[in-house]
Protein backbone atom coordinates (compact mmCIF):
# COMPACT_ATOMS: atom_id res chain seq x y z
CA UNK A 1 0.00 0.00 0.00
CA UNK A 2 0.91 3.17 -0.95
CA UNK A 3 2.11 5.63 2.14
CA UNK A 4 0.97 9.22 1.54
CA UNK A 5 0.97 11.94 4.56
CA UNK A 6 -0.90 14.96 4.06
CA UNK A 7 0.05 18.13 5.36
CA UNK A 8 -2.30 21.13 5.77
CA UNK A 9 -0.74 24.96 7.08
CA UNK A 10 -3.77 27.19 7.85
CA UNK A 11 -2.39 30.67 7.59
CA UNK A 12 -3.53 34.03 6.06
CA UNK A 13 -0.33 35.18 5.81
CA UNK A 14 1.56 32.06 4.42
CA UNK A 15 -0.93 31.30 1.69
CA UNK A 16 -0.89 35.26 0.75
CA UNK A 17 3.01 34.60 0.09
CA UNK A 18 3.62 37.32 3.14
CA UNK A 19 5.68 35.21 4.93
CA UNK A 20 7.56 31.52 4.02
CA UNK A 21 5.78 28.52 5.20
CA UNK A 22 8.84 27.39 7.51
CA UNK A 23 5.92 25.63 9.75
CA UNK A 24 5.06 23.07 6.81
CA UNK A 25 8.31 22.80 5.90
CA UNK A 26 9.34 21.58 9.71
CA UNK A 27 6.39 19.02 9.01
CA UNK A 28 8.21 17.46 6.18
CA UNK A 29 11.56 17.54 7.83
CA UNK A 30 10.36 15.96 10.76
CA UNK A 31 8.32 13.08 8.62
CA UNK A 32 11.75 12.52 6.90
CA UNK A 33 13.42 12.06 10.12
CA UNK A 34 10.89 10.06 11.29
CA UNK A 35 10.25 7.13 8.68
CA UNK A 36 12.45 5.01 7.09
CA UNK A 37 9.67 3.67 4.61
CA UNK A 38 8.99 5.50 1.23
CA UNK A 39 6.23 7.93 1.43
CA UNK A 40 4.43 10.77 -0.45
CA UNK A 41 3.93 14.27 1.19
CA UNK A 42 0.89 15.95 -0.06
CA UNK A 43 0.98 19.95 0.75
CA UNK A 44 -1.41 22.07 1.02
CA UNK A 45 -1.17 25.99 2.09
CA UNK A 46 -4.34 27.69 2.70
CA UNK A 47 -5.79 30.51 4.25
CA UNK A 48 -7.59 30.62 7.66
CA UNK A 49 -10.95 29.58 6.61
CA UNK A 50 -13.22 27.11 7.88
CA UNK A 51 -14.74 25.87 5.13
CA UNK A 52 -11.94 25.75 2.61
CA UNK A 53 -9.62 24.08 5.97
CA UNK A 54 -12.80 21.24 5.84
CA UNK A 55 -12.82 20.34 1.93
CA UNK A 56 -9.27 20.12 1.86
CA UNK A 57 -8.89 17.79 5.20
CA UNK A 58 -11.39 16.01 2.76
CA UNK A 59 -9.52 16.13 -0.27
CA UNK A 60 -6.38 14.94 1.22
CA UNK A 61 -8.10 11.96 3.51
CA UNK A 62 -11.04 10.75 0.56
CA UNK A 63 -9.94 11.50 -2.25
CA UNK A 64 -5.70 11.50 -1.99
CA UNK A 65 -5.84 8.66 0.48
CA UNK A 66 -3.15 10.05 3.01
CA UNK A 67 -3.35 7.82 6.01
CA UNK A 68 -2.15 10.76 8.26
CA UNK A 69 -2.69 14.21 7.44
CA UNK A 70 -1.07 16.77 10.10
CA UNK A 71 -2.72 20.39 10.45
CA UNK A 72 -0.25 23.20 11.35
CA UNK A 73 -1.63 27.09 12.38
CA UNK A 74 -5.07 28.43 13.85
CA UNK A 75 -5.30 26.26 17.42
CA UNK A 76 -5.26 29.52 19.11
CA UNK A 77 -7.97 31.98 20.19
CA UNK A 78 -8.14 34.22 18.15
CA UNK A 79 -11.04 34.87 15.34
CA UNK A 80 -9.37 33.73 12.56
CA UNK A 81 -8.44 30.38 14.18
CA UNK A 82 -10.49 27.70 13.70
CA UNK A 83 -8.85 25.11 12.48
CA UNK A 84 -9.88 22.72 15.66
CA UNK A 85 -13.90 23.33 14.90
CA UNK A 86 -13.26 22.30 10.97
CA UNK A 87 -11.13 18.85 12.13
CA UNK A 88 -14.21 18.19 14.31
CA UNK A 89 -16.96 18.70 11.57
CA UNK A 90 -14.84 16.04 9.49
CA UNK A 91 -14.08 13.67 11.66
CA UNK A 92 -15.93 10.87 12.59
CA UNK A 93 -13.91 9.83 16.06
CA UNK A 94 -12.27 12.24 18.17
CA UNK A 95 -8.88 11.56 19.85
CA UNK A 96 -8.80 14.03 22.57
CA UNK A 97 -5.73 12.09 24.48
CA UNK A 98 -3.13 14.02 21.72
CA UNK A 99 -4.33 17.19 22.49
CA UNK A 100 -3.99 16.46 25.80
CA UNK A 101 -0.23 15.45 25.71
CA UNK A 102 0.71 17.83 23.30
CA UNK A 103 -0.37 20.81 25.55
CA UNK A 104 1.27 19.00 28.54
CA UNK A 105 4.74 18.68 26.72
CA UNK A 106 4.38 22.00 25.75
CA UNK A 107 3.62 23.37 29.42
CA UNK A 108 6.82 22.53 29.90
CA UNK A 109 7.98 25.31 27.81
CA UNK A 110 5.45 27.79 27.93
CA UNK A 111 2.62 28.66 30.42
CA UNK A 112 0.73 29.53 27.14
CA UNK A 113 0.50 26.29 26.10
CA UNK A 114 -3.09 25.91 27.29
CA UNK A 115 -4.34 27.96 25.15
CA UNK A 116 -3.23 25.39 21.83
CA UNK A 117 -6.68 24.35 21.17
CA UNK A 118 -5.31 21.81 19.05
CA UNK A 119 -6.82 17.90 19.03
CA UNK A 120 -7.01 15.03 16.70
CA UNK A 121 -9.56 12.60 15.00
CA UNK A 122 -10.32 10.09 12.67
CA UNK A 123 -12.17 10.25 9.24
CA UNK A 124 -11.84 7.13 7.42
CA UNK A 125 -8.88 5.20 7.33
CA UNK A 126 -7.11 8.79 8.01
CA UNK A 127 -5.74 9.86 10.75
CA UNK A 128 -5.89 13.76 11.05
CA UNK A 129 -3.47 15.90 13.74
CA UNK A 130 -3.21 19.51 14.63
CA UNK A 131 -0.52 20.99 15.60
CA UNK A 132 0.29 24.64 16.67
CA UNK A 133 1.86 27.19 14.36
CA UNK A 134 5.70 27.16 15.54
CA UNK A 135 7.74 25.68 14.33
CA UNK A 136 9.63 24.76 17.66
CA UNK A 137 6.54 23.64 19.10
CA UNK A 138 6.08 21.21 15.96
CA UNK A 139 8.86 18.90 16.70
CA UNK A 140 7.92 18.56 20.50
CA UNK A 141 3.88 18.11 19.67
CA UNK A 142 5.30 15.66 17.45
CA UNK A 143 7.71 13.92 19.30
CA UNK A 144 5.48 13.19 22.17
CA UNK A 145 2.72 11.90 19.92
CA UNK A 146 4.17 10.07 17.35
CA UNK A 147 4.94 6.82 18.92
CA UNK A 148 1.51 6.40 18.81
CA UNK A 149 0.70 7.07 15.17
CA UNK A 150 1.96 3.72 13.60
CA UNK A 151 -0.23 1.54 15.81
CA UNK A 152 -3.16 3.92 14.97
CA UNK A 153 -2.89 4.19 11.56
CA UNK A 154 -2.42 -0.01 11.86
CA UNK A 155 -6.17 0.09 13.99
CA UNK A 156 -7.87 2.00 11.00
CA UNK A 157 -6.15 -0.33 7.93
CA UNK A 158 -3.86 1.78 6.95
CA UNK A 159 -0.40 1.01 5.47
CA UNK A 160 2.18 -0.03 7.92
CA UNK A 161 4.73 2.81 8.98
CA UNK A 162 7.92 2.04 9.87
CA UNK A 163 10.21 4.21 11.76
CA UNK A 164 14.04 5.02 12.27
CA UNK A 165 14.08 3.72 15.74
CA UNK A 166 17.27 5.56 16.58
CA UNK A 167 14.94 9.08 16.19
CA UNK A 168 11.54 7.71 17.47
CA UNK A 169 10.53 4.83 18.42
CA UNK A 170 6.55 3.72 17.26
CA UNK A 171 5.21 1.30 19.86
CA UNK A 172 3.01 -1.46 18.84
CA UNK A 173 1.17 -3.47 21.84
CA UNK A 174 1.21 -7.26 21.17
CA UNK A 175 -2.07 -8.74 20.12
CA UNK A 176 -3.91 -9.80 23.08
CA UNK B 1 -30.51 1.64 49.23
CA UNK B 2 -29.35 -0.99 47.36
CA UNK B 3 -26.35 -1.28 45.70
CA UNK B 4 -26.57 -2.46 41.93
CA UNK B 5 -23.36 -1.64 39.65
CA UNK B 6 -23.70 -2.55 35.98
CA UNK B 7 -20.83 -4.09 33.96
CA UNK B 8 -20.61 -3.73 30.14
CA UNK B 9 -18.49 -5.62 28.07
CA UNK B 10 -18.49 -4.16 24.20
CA UNK B 11 -16.34 -6.77 22.51
CA UNK B 12 -17.63 -8.50 18.70
CA UNK B 13 -15.66 -11.45 19.66
CA UNK B 14 -16.52 -11.99 23.56
CA UNK B 15 -20.35 -11.48 22.50
CA UNK B 16 -20.07 -14.32 19.79
CA UNK B 17 -18.14 -16.64 22.41
CA UNK B 18 -14.60 -16.43 20.66
CA UNK B 19 -13.18 -15.87 23.54
CA UNK B 20 -13.16 -15.66 27.09
CA UNK B 21 -14.49 -12.33 28.32
CA UNK B 22 -11.38 -11.75 30.74
CA UNK B 23 -12.04 -8.23 31.04
CA UNK B 24 -15.65 -8.10 32.48
CA UNK B 25 -14.84 -10.84 35.04
CA UNK B 26 -11.71 -8.76 36.00
CA UNK B 27 -13.96 -5.53 36.83
CA UNK B 28 -16.28 -7.49 38.94
CA UNK B 29 -13.47 -8.98 40.75
CA UNK B 30 -12.04 -5.41 41.43
CA UNK B 31 -15.15 -4.62 42.78
CA UNK B 32 -15.16 -7.29 44.90
CA UNK B 33 -11.43 -6.24 46.05
CA UNK B 34 -12.89 -2.21 46.45
CA UNK B 35 -16.03 -2.42 48.31
CA UNK B 36 -16.95 -3.37 51.60
CA UNK B 37 -20.06 -3.02 51.07
CA UNK B 38 -22.96 -5.61 49.97
CA UNK B 39 -23.65 -5.18 45.99
CA UNK B 40 -25.03 -6.99 42.95
CA UNK B 41 -23.27 -7.16 39.30
CA UNK B 42 -25.40 -6.71 36.86
CA UNK B 43 -23.19 -8.15 34.15
CA UNK B 44 -23.74 -7.96 30.14
CA UNK B 45 -22.20 -8.84 27.22
CA UNK B 46 -22.83 -7.39 24.02
CA UNK B 47 -21.34 -6.91 20.37
CA UNK B 48 -19.51 -3.29 19.36
CA UNK B 49 -22.81 -1.91 17.82
CA UNK B 50 -23.53 1.73 19.09
CA UNK B 51 -27.49 1.26 18.95
CA UNK B 52 -26.94 -1.84 21.41
CA UNK B 53 -24.20 0.02 23.91
CA UNK B 54 -26.58 2.58 24.26
CA UNK B 55 -29.67 0.77 24.72
CA UNK B 56 -27.95 -1.66 27.45
CA UNK B 57 -25.88 1.54 29.37
CA UNK B 58 -30.15 3.11 29.30
CA UNK B 59 -31.44 -0.28 30.90
CA UNK B 60 -28.74 -0.54 33.35
CA UNK B 61 -29.17 3.11 34.41
CA UNK B 62 -32.89 3.61 34.45
CA UNK B 63 -34.34 0.09 34.77
CA UNK B 64 -32.02 -2.11 36.95
CA UNK B 65 -31.05 1.35 39.03
CA UNK B 66 -27.17 0.69 39.07
CA UNK B 67 -25.41 3.74 40.76
CA UNK B 68 -22.51 3.14 38.75
CA UNK B 69 -22.23 1.40 35.00
CA UNK B 70 -18.35 0.80 34.05
CA UNK B 71 -17.75 -0.32 30.62
CA UNK B 72 -14.54 -2.33 29.22
CA UNK B 73 -14.21 -2.09 25.15
CA UNK B 74 -14.69 -0.07 22.14
CA UNK B 75 -12.30 2.79 22.89
CA UNK B 76 -9.72 2.73 20.01
CA UNK B 77 -9.73 4.53 16.86
CA UNK B 78 -11.00 1.60 14.54
CA UNK B 79 -14.47 1.64 12.71
CA UNK B 80 -15.83 -0.29 15.37
CA UNK B 81 -14.96 1.02 18.38
CA UNK B 82 -18.50 3.33 19.86
CA UNK B 83 -18.33 2.98 23.08
CA UNK B 84 -17.59 7.01 23.87
CA UNK B 85 -20.05 8.18 21.75
CA UNK B 86 -22.50 5.61 23.02
CA UNK B 87 -21.85 6.69 25.94
CA UNK B 88 -21.98 10.46 24.92
CA UNK B 89 -25.45 9.86 23.30
CA UNK B 90 -27.28 8.94 26.76
CA UNK B 91 -25.41 11.21 29.33
CA UNK B 92 -26.98 14.41 30.62
CA UNK B 93 -23.28 15.53 31.93
CA UNK B 94 -19.79 14.40 30.74
CA UNK B 95 -16.88 13.94 32.91
CA UNK B 96 -13.86 14.93 31.64
CA UNK B 97 -11.76 15.00 34.16
CA UNK B 98 -11.84 10.51 34.26
CA UNK B 99 -10.43 10.08 30.67
CA UNK B 100 -8.01 12.68 31.32
CA UNK B 101 -6.37 11.08 34.56
CA UNK B 102 -6.97 7.57 33.19
CA UNK B 103 -5.17 8.15 29.57
CA UNK B 104 -2.39 9.96 32.18
CA UNK B 105 -2.14 7.06 33.85
CA UNK B 106 -1.61 4.25 31.63
CA UNK B 107 0.51 6.76 29.18
CA UNK B 108 3.21 5.77 32.39
CA UNK B 109 3.03 2.28 30.65
CA UNK B 110 2.36 2.77 26.77
CA UNK B 111 2.90 5.74 24.70
CA UNK B 112 -0.46 4.27 22.74
CA UNK B 113 -2.36 5.28 26.00
CA UNK B 114 -3.47 8.54 24.35
CA UNK B 115 -5.39 6.33 21.56
CA UNK B 116 -7.83 5.14 24.33
CA UNK B 117 -10.84 7.92 24.10
CA UNK B 118 -12.63 6.37 27.15
CA UNK B 119 -14.23 9.03 29.08
CA UNK B 120 -16.90 9.04 31.98
CA UNK B 121 -20.64 10.55 32.42
CA UNK B 122 -23.71 11.15 34.28
CA UNK B 123 -27.10 9.78 33.60
CA UNK B 124 -29.67 10.46 35.92
CA UNK B 125 -28.46 9.15 38.73
CA UNK B 126 -26.03 6.74 37.42
CA UNK B 127 -22.27 7.33 37.24
CA UNK B 128 -21.11 5.54 33.46
CA UNK B 129 -17.21 4.89 33.39
CA UNK B 130 -15.82 3.82 30.04
CA UNK B 131 -11.85 2.07 31.03
CA UNK B 132 -9.77 -0.05 27.70
CA UNK B 133 -10.43 -3.31 26.92
CA UNK B 134 -7.06 -4.94 28.54
CA UNK B 135 -7.16 -6.81 31.77
CA UNK B 136 -4.00 -5.00 32.72
CA UNK B 137 -5.36 -1.53 31.91
CA UNK B 138 -8.39 -2.12 33.58
CA UNK B 139 -7.42 -2.42 37.07
CA UNK B 140 -4.44 0.52 36.55
CA UNK B 141 -7.18 2.94 35.37
CA UNK B 142 -9.65 2.06 37.88
CA UNK B 143 -7.01 2.23 41.09
CA UNK B 144 -6.39 5.80 39.81
CA UNK B 145 -10.03 6.82 39.27
CA UNK B 146 -11.88 4.87 41.47
CA UNK B 147 -11.13 6.62 44.74
CA UNK B 148 -13.29 9.40 43.53
CA UNK B 149 -16.15 7.71 43.12
CA UNK B 150 -17.80 6.69 46.00
CA UNK B 151 -17.90 10.61 46.66
CA UNK B 152 -19.61 11.04 43.06
CA UNK B 153 -22.18 8.91 43.73
CA UNK B 154 -23.05 10.87 47.19
CA UNK B 155 -23.29 13.76 44.71
CA UNK B 156 -26.20 12.32 42.46
CA UNK B 157 -27.61 10.91 45.48
CA UNK B 158 -26.89 7.41 45.06
CA UNK B 159 -25.99 5.10 47.83
CA UNK B 160 -23.43 5.43 50.05
CA UNK B 161 -20.39 3.10 48.69
CA UNK B 162 -17.93 1.66 51.34
CA UNK B 163 -14.32 0.72 50.55
CA UNK B 164 -12.05 -2.10 51.85
CA UNK B 165 -9.55 0.86 52.71
CA UNK B 166 -6.66 -1.31 52.97
CA UNK B 167 -7.03 -2.15 49.08
CA UNK B 168 -8.85 1.40 48.04
CA UNK B 169 -9.23 4.87 49.85
CA UNK B 170 -12.48 6.71 48.91
CA UNK B 171 -12.18 10.70 49.53
CA UNK B 172 -14.88 12.65 50.58
CA UNK B 173 -14.34 16.35 51.18
CA UNK B 174 -15.21 18.05 54.36
CA UNK B 175 -18.84 19.86 53.77
CA UNK B 176 -17.69 23.74 53.28
CA UNK C 1 -9.15 51.18 27.01
CA UNK C 2 -11.26 50.38 30.19
CA UNK C 3 -10.93 46.63 31.67
CA UNK C 4 -13.72 45.31 33.29
CA UNK C 5 -13.60 41.78 34.60
CA UNK C 6 -16.86 39.83 35.31
CA UNK C 7 -17.12 37.30 38.76
CA UNK C 8 -20.03 35.84 38.53
CA UNK C 9 -21.21 33.14 41.12
CA UNK C 10 -23.94 30.36 40.72
CA UNK C 11 -25.20 29.32 43.99
CA UNK C 12 -28.29 28.40 44.75
CA UNK C 13 -27.93 29.09 48.24
CA UNK C 14 -25.35 32.08 48.18
CA UNK C 15 -27.94 33.61 45.90
CA UNK C 16 -30.72 32.87 48.29
CA UNK C 17 -28.91 34.67 50.98
CA UNK C 18 -28.46 31.54 52.57
CA UNK C 19 -24.78 31.79 53.40
CA UNK C 20 -22.32 34.90 52.38
CA UNK C 21 -20.81 33.87 49.01
CA UNK C 22 -17.21 33.57 50.00
CA UNK C 23 -15.68 32.04 46.60
CA UNK C 24 -16.95 35.60 44.59
CA UNK C 25 -14.88 37.49 47.28
CA UNK C 26 -12.22 35.24 46.92
CA UNK C 27 -11.95 35.78 43.01
CA UNK C 28 -12.31 39.45 43.39
CA UNK C 29 -9.36 39.44 46.03
CA UNK C 30 -7.31 37.35 43.95
CA UNK C 31 -7.94 39.87 40.66
CA UNK C 32 -6.84 42.92 42.79
CA UNK C 33 -3.49 40.36 44.14
CA UNK C 34 -2.78 40.25 40.52
CA UNK C 35 -3.09 43.21 38.37
CA UNK C 36 -1.55 46.23 38.45
CA UNK C 37 -3.57 47.86 36.07
CA UNK C 38 -6.60 49.44 36.99
CA UNK C 39 -9.78 47.95 36.03
CA UNK C 40 -13.62 47.23 37.12
CA UNK C 41 -15.10 44.31 38.43
CA UNK C 42 -18.52 43.44 37.44
CA UNK C 43 -20.28 41.28 40.22
CA UNK C 44 -23.33 38.90 39.88
CA UNK C 45 -24.71 36.30 42.35
CA UNK C 46 -27.37 34.06 40.81
CA UNK C 47 -29.14 30.56 41.35
CA UNK C 48 -27.68 26.93 39.43
CA UNK C 49 -30.25 27.91 36.76
CA UNK C 50 -28.46 26.93 33.26
CA UNK C 51 -30.58 29.90 31.48
CA UNK C 52 -29.92 32.65 34.00
CA UNK C 53 -26.05 31.81 33.70
CA UNK C 54 -26.52 32.03 30.09
CA UNK C 55 -27.86 35.05 29.98
CA UNK C 56 -25.27 36.78 32.70
CA UNK C 57 -22.33 35.32 30.63
CA UNK C 58 -23.66 37.14 27.50
CA UNK C 59 -24.39 40.37 29.29
CA UNK C 60 -21.11 40.79 31.12
CA UNK C 61 -19.52 39.85 27.95
CA UNK C 62 -21.73 41.48 25.38
CA UNK C 63 -23.33 44.42 27.10
CA UNK C 64 -20.28 44.85 30.25
CA UNK C 65 -17.85 44.30 27.88
CA UNK C 66 -15.72 42.29 30.07
CA UNK C 67 -12.68 41.29 28.68
CA UNK C 68 -12.21 38.48 31.43
CA UNK C 69 -15.30 36.35 32.96
CA UNK C 70 -15.05 33.94 36.00
CA UNK C 71 -17.41 31.75 37.50
CA UNK C 72 -17.56 29.85 40.02
CA UNK C 73 -19.52 27.19 41.28
CA UNK C 74 -21.88 24.65 39.43
CA UNK C 75 -19.00 22.54 37.88
CA UNK C 76 -19.75 19.43 40.15
CA UNK C 77 -21.51 16.11 38.66
CA UNK C 78 -25.11 16.90 41.00
CA UNK C 79 -28.02 17.87 39.16
CA UNK C 80 -28.04 21.38 39.38
CA UNK C 81 -24.67 21.76 38.33
CA UNK C 82 -24.94 23.35 34.79
CA UNK C 83 -22.21 25.92 34.51
CA UNK C 84 -19.85 24.14 32.25
CA UNK C 85 -22.89 23.15 30.14
CA UNK C 86 -23.94 27.32 29.98
CA UNK C 87 -20.38 28.11 29.23
CA UNK C 88 -20.23 25.99 26.11
CA UNK C 89 -24.00 27.20 25.35
CA UNK C 90 -22.52 30.78 24.95
CA UNK C 91 -18.94 30.20 23.62
CA UNK C 92 -17.43 30.33 20.13
CA UNK C 93 -14.77 28.49 20.66
CA UNK C 94 -13.76 26.40 23.85
CA UNK C 95 -10.13 26.12 25.48
CA UNK C 96 -9.82 22.72 26.82
CA UNK C 97 -6.40 23.22 28.03
CA UNK C 98 -7.56 25.33 30.93
CA UNK C 99 -10.07 22.70 32.56
CA UNK C 100 -7.01 19.81 31.83
CA UNK C 101 -4.44 22.42 33.42
CA UNK C 102 -6.88 23.34 36.38
CA UNK C 103 -7.79 19.42 37.28
CA UNK C 104 -4.62 18.68 36.97
CA UNK C 105 -3.90 21.30 39.22
CA UNK C 106 -6.26 19.97 41.91
CA UNK C 107 -5.47 16.69 41.42
CA UNK C 108 -1.81 17.22 43.51
CA UNK C 109 -4.32 18.23 46.65
CA UNK C 110 -7.63 16.02 46.62
CA UNK C 111 -8.59 12.84 44.18
CA UNK C 112 -12.02 14.22 43.96
CA UNK C 113 -10.34 16.83 41.71
CA UNK C 114 -11.52 14.93 38.98
CA UNK C 115 -15.17 15.48 39.71
CA UNK C 116 -14.99 18.68 38.22
CA UNK C 117 -16.29 19.45 35.23
CA UNK C 118 -14.83 23.22 34.62
CA UNK C 119 -14.03 24.58 31.26
CA UNK C 120 -13.26 27.92 29.41
CA UNK C 121 -14.11 29.15 25.91
CA UNK C 122 -14.40 32.56 23.90
CA UNK C 123 -17.12 34.59 23.34
CA UNK C 124 -16.78 37.38 20.99
CA UNK C 125 -13.75 39.90 22.52
CA UNK C 126 -14.17 37.76 26.14
CA UNK C 127 -12.47 34.95 28.18
CA UNK C 128 -14.37 32.57 30.07
CA UNK C 129 -13.12 30.76 32.72
CA UNK C 130 -15.09 28.46 35.06
CA UNK C 131 -13.48 27.80 38.51
CA UNK C 132 -14.43 25.64 41.15
CA UNK C 133 -17.05 26.03 44.23
CA UNK C 134 -14.44 26.43 47.00
CA UNK C 135 -12.33 29.30 47.83
CA UNK C 136 -9.21 27.39 48.41
CA UNK C 137 -9.54 25.46 44.98
CA UNK C 138 -10.17 29.02 43.24
CA UNK C 139 -6.88 30.40 44.40
CA UNK C 140 -4.99 27.11 42.72
CA UNK C 141 -6.45 26.90 39.80
CA UNK C 142 -6.26 30.84 38.79
CA UNK C 143 -2.60 30.54 39.84
CA UNK C 144 -2.24 27.54 37.67
CA UNK C 145 -4.15 29.26 34.30
CA UNK C 146 -3.19 32.91 34.93
CA UNK C 147 0.11 33.49 33.46
CA UNK C 148 -1.57 32.49 30.64
CA UNK C 149 -4.61 34.75 30.49
CA UNK C 150 -2.90 38.12 29.47
CA UNK C 151 -1.88 36.80 26.55
CA UNK C 152 -4.98 35.19 25.58
CA UNK C 153 -7.30 38.63 25.99
CA UNK C 154 -4.59 40.07 23.52
CA UNK C 155 -4.86 37.65 20.31
CA UNK C 156 -9.24 38.14 21.12
CA UNK C 157 -8.33 41.76 20.58
CA UNK C 158 -8.58 42.93 24.26
CA UNK C 159 -7.23 45.31 26.65
CA UNK C 160 -3.81 45.21 27.60
CA UNK C 161 -3.65 43.54 31.32
CA UNK C 162 -0.52 44.27 33.52
CA UNK C 163 0.50 42.14 36.44
CA UNK C 164 1.91 42.28 39.90
CA UNK C 165 4.69 39.92 38.43
CA UNK C 166 6.03 39.67 41.63
CA UNK C 167 2.77 37.81 42.49
CA UNK C 168 1.93 36.21 39.28
CA UNK C 169 4.11 36.46 35.86
CA UNK C 170 2.39 36.88 32.96
CA UNK C 171 3.94 35.45 29.80
CA UNK C 172 3.66 37.13 26.38
CA UNK C 173 5.43 35.20 23.90
CA UNK C 174 7.94 36.74 21.33
CA UNK C 175 6.15 37.59 18.03
CA UNK C 176 8.03 34.34 15.76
Amino acid sequence: MDIKIGVITASDRASAGIYEDISGVAIQDTMKDYLSSDFEIVYRCIPDEQAEIEKTLIELCDTQGCCLVVTTGGTGPALRDVTPEATENVCEKMMPGFGELMRQESLKFVPTAILSRQTAGIRGKSLIINLPGKPKSIRECLDAVFPAVPYCIDLIEGPFLECNEDVIKPFRPKAK
